[in-house]
Parts: C-alpha cells; structure tokens; sequence
C-alpha cells in the first residue's frame, strides 16, 4: 500500500474505485472499502479531514483523528493507495471556486455551507484520482443525493455507489462522532434509530418519530425526497455530539 | 466533420483540442480553432450559446446565431467535431449544481452571475470532452483568469490556452456583438481600444482611459490583476450593445 501526500504523486489507473474519507475509520467505512475491492482492480482511499464542510470550529477541532490505525485498517482491507494530503495541498493560498450544491433543507439549512465543502472536494478528488466508481455510505442520504446531483449537472464520468448505513448490534448508526459519546450519552444517541424506526409505515412519520424520541430535541426530523426514495431523516444533538441517521420510507436507495 | 447534438453521442479521444463557442463565428474564433489544429491530433468546437451566462434576458434573444455559416467555417478549419446541443441537454430539469468562482471585479460586478455560468458550462465541456488543452481568447482576460483559476482550484486535468485578441484594422476587438453596430456607431465604439491604447504608460492608467473616451460612459474601467500579468480593461454601451476590451499593462497573458 501506498501513501501519498501530494497531488504530484498521486498517479491515476483505469478500473479505480475510490473511497473518499475523513479518517476515523469504523466498521461502516470497511463496508465502503469492500465494496470498492470487489468492484474495482485498484483502490484508492482518500484520508482527509476537509475543513471547507465543518460549520463549526469547535467540531473540526473535535474530530477524531488516528492515521496509524486509519493507515492499518487500510492495508489489512487491501487498499492500493491511500491519499492523504495537507489542507493547502487541496486548499492552496488563493483558492477561490467553489461547487454549489444549492442544497437547502434538513442538513443543508442546519450546516451553512455543509454541502459546498462536500462537493467542492468530492469533484476535486474525482478530478484528482479519476476513479470509474466512487462509494459513499446511506447513513450521509443527503450527502448521496448532493453527490448523485454533482455528477450529473457537471457530467462527472464516475458511478456513485451507495452502501447500507453499518450500526452496532443496539442500533445505533456507526459514526466517527460516536467515540465522543460517555456511556450515558450513549444510551439517549439510541432513542434517534429506535424513533425512526418506529416510524416508518406510520402516516405521520415526522410526527411519529418527534413523539417517541423521549425528550430528546432534534435539530430537525424531515421526510427527504431523494428522487428514487424517500427516507425520514433526523439529527440530534447528544451533550456536545451531533448525531444524524435516516431510514428508508420508500423506494431504495441505489 | 462530425455534428454531435447529444452527450450520448459524444465521443473522448486522446489529444483533443476543445474550442468552446457561442457561435456567431469570426476571426477570433478562428485563430482559436487554427491554434487548436495546430497543437492537437483531434479539434472539437462546441457551439451552444448558453443561457446561464446571460444576466439580461434581451441579450441572450438578441446573440447572433447562423449556424449554417458556423458549421461552414468549422469545416474549412479542419475541426474534426462540433458539438452543439440543445439548451435542455446541458441545463436538463432539476439541474442544481453550480460553480461559483467568486469573482467579483469588473465583469463580476457589472454582470451578476455571468461567471457563475461560464465557470459551470465550461467545466460541464471539459468533463463531457476530456480535452488535453482548451483555448480562450485573451478580449475576455477575466474570463481566462476565471477558468485559469477554476482548472487550479478544482485540479481539472486539462492545459489552458490563452490566444491574443484579433482586431478589425480600425483597431476594434473582434466580437460576436459588433454586427449589431450601427456604422455611426462602430465609429463611435473605436474610442474604447483608442482610449486604453492611449492609457498603456500612463502612470494613471484609469484616469487615462477615462479621460479620452470622449464622451463615452463606460460602465467600469479597472485596472485587472491576473496573477501573471495586470490588464487595463473596460466596458462601453453604444446604443444598445455592450462591448468590452482590454489591453496588456504589465506581464504575459499566457
């Protein structure tokens, strides 16, 4: 496996599938490097935390990183190349054109400007590593929705594949955010999958999901319209953790 | 020579020269596409006048189209394919996604989202075409800084190339606008080369330039940095045609 840090070396393949990441990686990013594996005769997996889609300072600062064990975990997966480059190395001074995603409702409205650091580095990374397919989590649907859109207004030549959101056995979507959570906190981040859960096949699934979240006040809960599905989607705030998660109402999500 | 009207239909090749156009082709565009023979072993012209670059909806109706006579001078010019969708194929319903490449002097300023259109058709041409060069005419030197910057920033592997301004012998910049110039008012619009021809040297340039355009009102006269070199550039209305020039203060336009 091969580290690189700059654009100079990164050397473009055919038949490469990319996985973009910000590190911290968990049983769901194993999922996406599977996935690429088997699909793809390269693999390249891109390791950075992106300042530009963090509307919070205090949650960039917070992020968890641990690139020896994210470097391990590639390797072991069978990863070819791993891009892990400076924040001025896809950032450099002067930097100034942006995608806009002109995303505005549940995570677009919370997070100002969210979406545009998102596509803004998936089209350079796209651009970068020239990848045929590139695989992307269902637990981030609206972050599919944004990146599925991107590739086809900018004619982008690569497949989006989406991969089933990964949770642990009591439910809860696997994130990089949940190391943050104490044992207690933990036990309230369960009410957000179990709410949506009980929500689904109800005819107010909104309603339906506010009302069984047991005093836990989430920053939205909306019913997103994805084109081939809908999913009811919410995100709560856990002492100082912000947590979001989705299940499908209908369609599937491709 | 190949006229393509579909992204299905349209073919990527190694070493090809892409030309973007509006059409209404003169020897500007010609000197594009010769460079564009000359340093390529595959040219392809787009032709497609594109609505998101147009702040004024008069403008837009009122651009020169003969397409017949484009695809007459495309062919004598060796061009081995022209694409020339329709709007809807480029701009399909629920198109959402834009680059914003934040300019804001001069052009940026007198024509809001002009930029924002031709930083997205253009990187939409780049990712359908998959040029190893494109070329631009220096008249429009923002729009070259703008793309410049854009290729930078979002690392599209294609070369940029800059081809000087082609000027009538009155000294007037070739423009696609000009044969809407009443003869009184061509004579009236050869003040705008004149006064930035006379202003090169000066150690105000603008005041200059200002000071000798005769009676003219100019809707800006700026000084341009474009990184590698600083432009004196302007914009005039002659009666209802809006023309705009520049001319090289310092530096190369490479």
């Amino acid at each position: 496996m091969k580290v690189v840090r700059t654009i100079g070396e990164l050397e473009t393949a055919p038949a490469t599938g990319l996985v973009p990441t910000m590190g911290a990686l968990h049983a769901g990013h194993v999922a996406l490097l599977r996935a690429a594996r088997q699909e793809n005769s390269r693999v390249v997996m891109s390791l950075f935390v992106n300042p530009a889609q963090f509307d919070e300072q205090s949650d960039l600062a917070a992020y968890p990183r641990d690139e020896a064990r994210d470097l391990e975990i590639a390797e072991a997966e069978g990863v070819d190349v791993v891009f892990a480059p400076a924040a001025d190395e896809l950032y450099p001074p002067g930097f100034a054109t942006w995608v806009d995603p002109g995303e505005t409702g549940a995570e677009g409205a919370a997070r100002p400007g969210h979406f545009r650091g998102v596509a803004t580095v998936c089209l350079k990374l796209f651009d970068l590593v020239r990848p045929e397919r590139a695989y992307f989590g269902q637990k981030d649907a609206q972050q599919l929705t944004v990146i599925r859109r991107l590739v086809r207004d900018l004619n982008v030549p690569v497949e989006i594949r989406a991969v089933p959101t990964v949770r642990d056995p009591d439910g809860l979507a696997l994130s990089s955010r949940n190391g943050r959570l104490t044992r207690e906190e933990r036990q309230q981040a369960l009410g957000l999958p179990r709410a949506l859960a009980a929500a689904v096949g109800d005819p107010d699934p909104v309603a339906a999901a506010r009302g069984s979240l047991n005093g836990l006040e989430p920053e939205y809960v909306e019913v997103l319209d994805l084109g081939d599905a809908k999913v009811l989607a919410a995100a709560i705030r856990v002492g100082s953790t912000r947590l979001i998660d989705n299940v499908l109402l209908e369609g599937e999500l491709t």
